[in-house]
């Protein structure tokens, strides 16, 4: 065809740095767009730009913010005593979301990943410490069931025990609704070993 | 949270314009594209408004174009007796990849559907007469299998006959590789009124 790659073929290959968005998917999205939403397409760009220029991280949480700090941190509702750690900001969006939250986050952006080069410091624990000392009385480890997940759990527990600070973790089970013979033996051997008495 | 909707919700907002993307993916992506790939993000912004500026239609076959023709209508090594009918740019592209068909397109952007205002004129059928006019020997109709792909191709097909050209439609059966039994009936019947001699 032309000597230059055309623009269609530039931007199906752009498309594809989203996650989960091959080849096909990324030609259907482009002539969609260019047959039938041509003004939000234009809008999709702008936002992007807008956001990319504008979206940094909350100097208190580490979240995503476009102040200083986040909507959460700024706010006077909020529980200051208790702090909760995730490990994405859409791990604070999820929590946000089931309305059962109204303490603080604090935003790890990751694991603790020697093979990658995150440690402590990429992950921001010693701002989690400093944060610590501001009343927290409990801070809760949401951070997810995989090895690197626990490891990182376990080296902020201890660190957070030291100060003489409550630690939690949220509860691992099967989850609500969930056939018993379709969850995995991992899930439901924690699921016995966590069981209550009722 | 803020007073007016956050940046990162209007990308959310934004990204939802694209086929087959809800909110999860939508807030999925973002968070991707903040965390890990901020320059492909500015890039795709880019390549969207430079797309959604300078795509238009080929003025000979009604495909999306950066020119006043596409490449496969300026191309020289193309056969002009042959002319394939398709709806849309997909298509196209599709029946390019096969590496099978060596002849024009035309583009009819759609299908005739009265209920949605789509006749004969929105479907640029006079330019596809017109075209037909220049030397072409043979219209193949590539349109899809439904209700109103068969109803398009009946009308192009009986003005066409009327100017002495062969129209053809590509053939329909089971495809290559594809397990009889999970054949849906109307495939199967179709194929089985179309058996050839061997």
């Amino acid at each position: 065809m032309s000597q230059h790659e055309s623009t269609i073929d530039q931007l199906i290959d752009a498309l594809r740095i989203l996650p989960g968005i091959g080849p096909k998917s990324a030609q259907r999205m482009v002539f969609h767009l260019l047959e039938r939403n041509r003004d939000g397409a234009r809008r999709l760009a702008e936002k992007l730009s807008l956001a990319m220029d504008r979206v940094h991280h909350c100097k208190a949480c580490r979240n995503f913010a476009e102040e200083d700090l986040c909507a959460v941190c700024v706010s006077e509702k909020r529980d200051n005593e208790l702090l909760c750690v995730v490990e994405h900001p859409g791990d604070v969006s999820a929590i946000e979301q089931t309305g059962h939250y109204r303490g603080k986050y604090f935003v790890l952006m990751g694991t603790l990943s020697p093979i990658d080069g995150i440690g402590p410091s990429e992950l921001g624990i010693d701002e989690l410490l400093e944060r610590c000392r501001e009343g927290v009385t409990e801070v809760i480890l949401a951070v997810s069931s995989s090895v690197e997940g626990e490891a990182t759990a376990h080296y902020i527990s201890e660190l957070i025990k030291l100060r003489h600070i409550q630690v939690s973790r949220i509860a691992q089970g099967i989850p609500i609704g969930g056939d018993l013979e379709l969850v995995d033996g991992g899930t439901l051997g924690h699921a016995m070993n966590g069981r209550k008495t009722i």
